[in-house]
């Protein structure tokens, strides 16, 4: 009987996180202030984020030692298993070797809380008691909750009120852990009420609550501060604890991977796997593809251009750099929740640019057969949003059976499914559709973000 | 930083089940034909369960050794983890150790598929094709769902109809795995149509399900046979993979636990994670306690009294030698359904009767302040009914502190609550009371019970 899973001790979780921009040909164009367009600072950035935040923000350095406080918090989980999937290969009959990255096991159900307890943990050694955020499908939401809840901080979350509704459950855990959840647009915000003096029943957007969330950091300066889930450098590199592990578990399997695989929606649990390996590319010469995974109805990577635009919707963060849809795109209602936004970070984006990622899209339809292909064989009934790798992955595994090569292939299995179930019956009842987007659609919000950028 | 997580490979996994028959000083009398009061026989048993299960019901090996296949799919998920929960010593304040062992890991997110995997594996080499079985949390369900899923059966599940009406998700991840689930009582069997003649609008009990689909299987004997989800000694002696393996981590810890405890519905995870330590009790000399924890709503354990009662509400199954509320007792509707039966195992109840094993009951006020306690500082939202073994392991850890004693306490986390949301919300909001259950209503439950078996 092979091993099926590689396990590390809690003494083997790793001691650093890795920065890949220490590593890139190019790096990155900076982040500019939206209104002077100059580069943003540190200072700049401390309005919003904690100041130790916003140094790793534009850090350069390769490797940044993760505090003892938060690895001994990251032992209540990792390090998470790497398995090889065994059950999936059968059912494809392909000499691949698949492995994936278990991040399902943490305990909000995915990869978030890597980011979310160096988040709480940086704001609250500077004295900050109150966090706010956004949340979409609510596992960012979920993450901050548990996190702030371990160093006596409150969070306010902003949930966006069409998830509010659907996912009883998702809010119900973050008041687990004591957060304070909201459905956004609020009465909480000058903005908010804004937004609901217009529209009573508005049902929100990701970009709205963005907006909300930052609003009440930025009046609240002496004890609040701002977090986000994915999209920028220091999200990225907490992260990417996942990749460092999986080298040392691709090690113990005796084998390095040829392709890696994410999904894609800000890049953090993409980057957080894909970049340590990445750094065997740039800095020992091996040739690994790193692949990125987007759903066809929000293809920023794949059909895209790469300019400033804003982070959010409402147009008040800072410019980034980076392959965008424009911020006015509204995605359709695909199930992948998590992977419904308009943008890539900086640092993805220059990389693709360069050629040293890669981005593929996927259907709804493929996602969800491969998703219950992987339920069916490997026992996890995976997030709407992991199931775009898992689709990637047998892409990859029957083209090495066309080919008849071996090849080894690795995924990111970001979370599971257990709190999103919904998906699964519409796919299961034949209600869910395909991407239809039109390339006149996707010109058309670019150049109508773009106007509001004033950067052309 | 001290190990908080202990690990077993995959080739760790143990090599046979543990039956503690072979060790009791008093072996528990035998499960009899309702009709004839007769010892029931494997040819008896084997009308309704698969010969190899029917065999393992009545066996007084002790050891049986677990078939390579099991052993195979076993690596879906274990071994699972034993951890040390620094987080809740902490808080608590208590010289105590207290370790879990999590079963929450597995596919449906709790210890059934330990047996759903070999019920589906004996059946499949016996050339059963279609298993029925009742759910009511449907926990349960989704496990044999799974485990028919991957040997290619179909697996019937008749679901309590209130359950199937307040847990969509449950019902969504039996049909993920390709289970048919129906509500119960169902136009399915004659006893499912004859009580919607009488009641419509019928809600369902556990025993109404259990009748319905033993009245499938029995009535197409070629291809199906029924499973069941604890209370027999065939289950019990597959969850004793938990304890196996946790004897093996507390090793790797370094110590060995004063008390193992396990909440109570039918006994299986109970046992199946006490019984190997109670191998230790009853042939090496050792003195832990091994403790059981029932919820005070369903007291069979605490209140209930020691005869021959059915295992179903409709009075069909073998009469079992058990401590019992009697089979027509009607719990109140608490929010840890897995725990709302009304009889315990032989096994358990023999060993309870002789001193062997302890039993409390806890309140589901003190349970959920447990859970949330739990949830808080390790991380894991847990199950309403392993919640009741935490509360236990809570008091025990209070106790050493009062007593100023070092004690290593030992529970099972037998599962996540992360599909059962709703009952944290209503502890949350203050909803929820506690049990006013009087000695009347249990003794005159027990008596109308007795009647019904006609032993007396």
């Amino acid at each position: 009987m092979n091993e099926k899973k590689f396990l590390l001790s809690d003494k083997q979780i790793p001691s650093a996180w890795y920065n890949v921009v220490a590593d890139m040909p190019n790096r990155p164009a900076p982040l500019l202030d939206p209104k002077s367009h100059q580069p943003v600072t540190v200072d700049d950035l401390s309005h919003i984020f904690a100041r130790s935040i916003a140094e790793q923000e534009l850090s350069t350095e390769r490797f940044i030692e993760i505090p003892d406080r938060v690895r001994e918090l990251y032992r209540l989980w990792r390090c998470t298993p790497l398995v090889r999937a065994y059950g999936l290969e059968k059912l494809l009959d392909t000499p691949a070797h698949i492995y994936f990255k278990n991040e399902s096991t943490s305990p909000v159900g995915s990869h978030k809380p890597n980011t979310a307890i160096p988040q709480a943990y940086y704001n609250h050694i500077e004295g900050i008691t109150h966090l706010t955020t956004e949340t979409g499908g609510g596992q960012w939401g979920t993450a901050l909750a548990h996190a702030t809840n371990i160093f006596g901080q409150t969070a306010q979350i902003f949930m966006v009120r069409v998830s509010y509704n659907q996912k009883p459950y998702r809010k119900l855990l973050m008041n687990v852990w004591g957060g304070n959840v909201v459905p956004s647009p609020s009465e909480l915000t000058e903005y908010g009420r804004s937004v609901l003096a217009e529209e009573p029943d508005c049902s929100g957007t990701l970009g709205m609550a963005i907006s909300e969330a930052v609003e009440l950091a930025i009046k609240n300066p002496e004890t609040t501060r701002y977090c986000l889930g994915s999209v920028m450098n220091h999200v990225v590199l907490h992260q990417t604890i996942i990749g460092e592990e999986a080298v040392l578990q691709m090690e113990m399997a005796g084998e390095m991977p040829d392709v890696v695989i994410g999904c894609f929606g800000g890049g953090s649990n993409f980057a957080g796997l894909g970049f340590p390996f990445l750094r065997k590319n740039l800095t020992e010469g091996a040739k690994m593809r790193i692949v990125a995974v987007e759903p066809a109805s929000c293809p920023k990577l794949t059909r895209g251009k790469l300019c400033y635009d804003f982070g959010d919707s409402a147009g008040i963060t800072p410019l980034v750099p980076m392959y965008t849809l424009g911020h006015t795109f509204h995605p359709a209602d695909i199930h992948a929740g998590g992977l419904r936004y308009h943008g890539a970070g900086s640092t993805v984006s220059q990389l693709l640019k360069d050629g040293l990622i890669e981005a593929q899209s996927v259907d709804q339809l493929e996602t969800f057969a491969a998703a219950l292909a992987f339920a069916r064989t490997e026992g996890i009934v995976p997030a709407p949003e992991s199931a775009h790798a898992i689709a990637v992955a047998v892409r990859e595994a029957l083209q090495a059976k066309e080919e008849g090569v071996q090849k080894t292939i690795l995924f990111n299995l970001s979370g599971h499914g257990m709190v999103d179930m919904y998906s699964y019956d519409q796919y299961l009842s034949g209600a869910l559709g395909d991407s239809s987007l039109s390339a006149e659609e996707i010109a058309r919000s670019i150049e109508a973000s773009q106007k509001r950028v004033g950067l052309l």
